[in-house]
């Protein structure tokens, strides 16, 4: 079995999964009879003089070095949106299979990407998008294709993970830690797209579309980032026997699928609580599996282009090189819903969301203050469970720390909007919810 | 497409496979357009009248039901080893797939089933085998096609895991765990085969096979089990920063396959120390990949069964129902070896095998014992790294615990039988491998 294989983008995973189809060509020969065929590299700045491609495989244009060569497979690294879609479609519209990395591009395109998949009998194989080289994709598709999958809850963001853990351990504040994350090269320099939640939700995602089916507008969706935890909600998370993570979440919530990207307190001996440092963890929740939980790195170039070598590899042994045209072989479907309904299942709205949550307030050293705040709450239909006021020096502003009873999101954002309008100034209130606490 | 499935036996986990079958029946269909058709069910012992099972898809033989209903793909959860040899080849006799959770079988007789498969163009599925609903197998042939691995290691036996977290837990003796742990039903009557590590070596003959190709000859691997653990080893153990886990272990030694199965001390932060209880975990590490670990339950009806039915759908969706004989449809080979040898690789001997070791004796609380201890080590070219003898009431035994420098395992081994052959008794000398640890 031969397959031919074009990639387009020569970053650092690009570059690194051009080396390993060169190293491991004999050896993937040997295990899977599988030869890969190098038909070409696209790179869009100007090659180098010693970079390791053939001269007559460097290509500068996607489409043209797609519809010249045309591959088995194209193997999409160049990132971006519109660009990727471009490729992607070209990659169908010749008949190839497509391999890609990129999350954005789902998260914006995939209902279209995967309609055209479909259509035309092709692959979009899409497993190091999501958690690098953790096989999440996979194995929802497989392992678990007969359950019913009701939470898939996760840290999928390195460089959040990083920056909590290091919160935690020496007690600093975010944004020293986010700088001294930058210089170590642990957080982009504009770091908005990771610590303001929007790379965990993009993953978030394609998870809800590529395992429920679901077709989240990215325009609409909600998610919260990490940059206004403080160092005292590790704290008081600690003495709950809580830590707090930078999480997505997807699950059954009724007809629809409840998604939530932000900080949230998992019980610190969950799986996903233990993650540390910049690795990456999913915990998967089905009816008859219980519990399964996934982690490895998250990112990195090794591991993210062998993972692409993967599904490269699995492409090519589910449906060989069509080189005739009227092959009769059968594409086997690798997307698919994980939830029961014919229909994809809407999101829940935010505000239905419905979660048991931690609250954080810093209000006036005022008599009656603490009344009216437990007054809103419960006007509100919100049930304290536990409170805390630490005795602290005399200051203009105390901090209270709440949780609070299983309550719609919506009603607690009320609640916490009508303490704006107090005749005393609470701050900002931060909220998030305690998920998979036992007993709850 | 549709798949006709045989379940044959139907004790805990056939039973519940049948089951899901049938409760999942629509979702299957709905999620991968694929309609599984159960045709039989083999129970060897007569059926109650209220088996969820119909009267004419009852059998009571297995090969008279193969032969009878000619299924896609046989499923076999009937155990033992001759028996569901003899299932499985009459399975590919009649172009049928096999899926199975025997780990047994695949242990004994894995390579001539697998050549039988491969001969005919059949898949062998075997998730379960290992790791119940894990999907290590799985993760190994795809996600990680491409990689080089060098070690898997893993907890996969929940009985043993079971009892060294109590043991650890509460400080108590192997035999009073044991004895609370078969009341519990979290250890059989005759609990032989998971405390004597029996069913690790079993599981790890599978991983060995399906997952670097070497042929393992069950009667000539050495494993060993957990009954001459005590309490103070995990005390000790705790100071060094590490906890003793009963593991599998396989990785890359030379041009050949390390293989123990044992007892052994990992870091306490190691995913695989951090298992608690029944569940079972593998870490797997790859030259690309780094390290990714896997969690989940090991055993379980429900569990087991839905991972056999990702097996099935699997199968069939691979691979369509062949009612052609002379169908084109490749099969696409799913066993593959991971190491980059062209031959099977050679298990290392096991007096080969190089560990750093934790090292436990009793001796006569004399002078001069220690140095003629530590002459016997140095004789055989053991280095001790480290030594506690702790000050304890006087006794007649008085214990010596060390970490002794990576040697091979049977030079370990015969300086501790020369200790035997010196005029005073040590009692039977206990070690173990120290795996993971950082710096070393």
């Amino acid at each position: 079995m031969k397959a031919r294989v074009l990639v387009v983008g020569y970053g650092n995973v690009g570059r690194r999964a051009v080396e390993l189809i060169s190293e491991r060509r004999n050896a993937i020969e040997r295990r899977w009879g599988l030869e890969l065929q190098l038909v070409g590299v696209v790179r869009q700045r100007p090659w180098n003089e010693d970079d390791q491609v053939p001269v007559d495989l460097r290509f500068a244009d996607a489409v043209e070095a797609i519809r010249r060569t045309r591959p088995d497979i194209v193997v999409e690294l160049i990132g971006g949106i519109e660009q990727a879609r471009e490729i992607i479609l070209t990659a169908f519209d010749v008949g190839a299979h497509v391999v890609t990395a990129n999350k954005a591009v789902l998260a914006v395109h995939g209902p279209e990407l995967r309609a055209a998949a479909t259509e035309n009998g092709h692959l979009l194989l899409a497993e190091a998008s999501v958690g690098g080289a953790i096989p999440v994709l996979r194995t929802l598709h497989t392992t678990l294709a007969a359950d019913r999958i009701g939470r898939v809850l996760g840290v999928w963001n390195g460089t959040c993970n990083y920056i909590l853990t290091e919160m935690e351990e020496h007690g600093t504040p975010f944004a020293d830690v986010l700088a001294e994350a930058q210089r170590l090269g642990y957080a982009e320099a504009d770091p908005t797209l990771d610590i303001g939640g929007g790379d965990t939700a993009h993953k978030a995602c394609v998870l809800a579309q590529l395992s429920f089916g679901a077709q989240p507008d990215l325009d609409e969706i909600r998610y919260r980032g990490i940059t206004t935890l403080i160092p005292e909600d590790f704290t008081v998370a600690e003495q709950m026997g809580l830590r707090p993570k930078m999480i997505g979440l997807l699950q059954q919530q009724g007809e629809g699928l409840a998604f939530y990207v932000g900080p949230a307190l998992l019980p610190r001996s969950h799986p996903v609580a233990e993650l540390e440092g910049v690795r990456n963890g999913i915990w998967v929740a089905g009816d008859a599996v219980g519990g399964i939980f996934l982690s490895g790195p998250g990112a990195g170039p090794a591991p993210t282009a062998v993972t692409v070598l993967g599904d490269i590899i699995e492409a090519a042994r589910m449906s060989p090189a069509n080189e005739e045209e009227d092959t009769e072989t059968p594409v086997i479907e690798r997307w698919g819903t994980l939830l029961d309904e014919d229909a994809a299942p809407a999101l829940v709205p935010h505000e239905d969301l419905r979660f048991a949550c931690y609250l954080r307030l810093h209000v006036p050293d005022r008599p009656g203050v603490l009344g009216r705040i437990a007054t809103a709450l419960g006007d509100h239909g919100i049930c304290i469970e536990s409170m805390l006021q630490p005795w602290r020096h005399p200051s203009d502003a105390v901090p209270i720390y709440m949780t609070i009873d299983e309550a719609p999101i919506g009603d607690l954002e009320r609640a916490l909007s009508s303490m704006r309008s107090l005749d005393f100034t609470v701050g900002e209130p931060f909220w998030m919810p305690i998920l998979e606490r036992e007993g709850r």
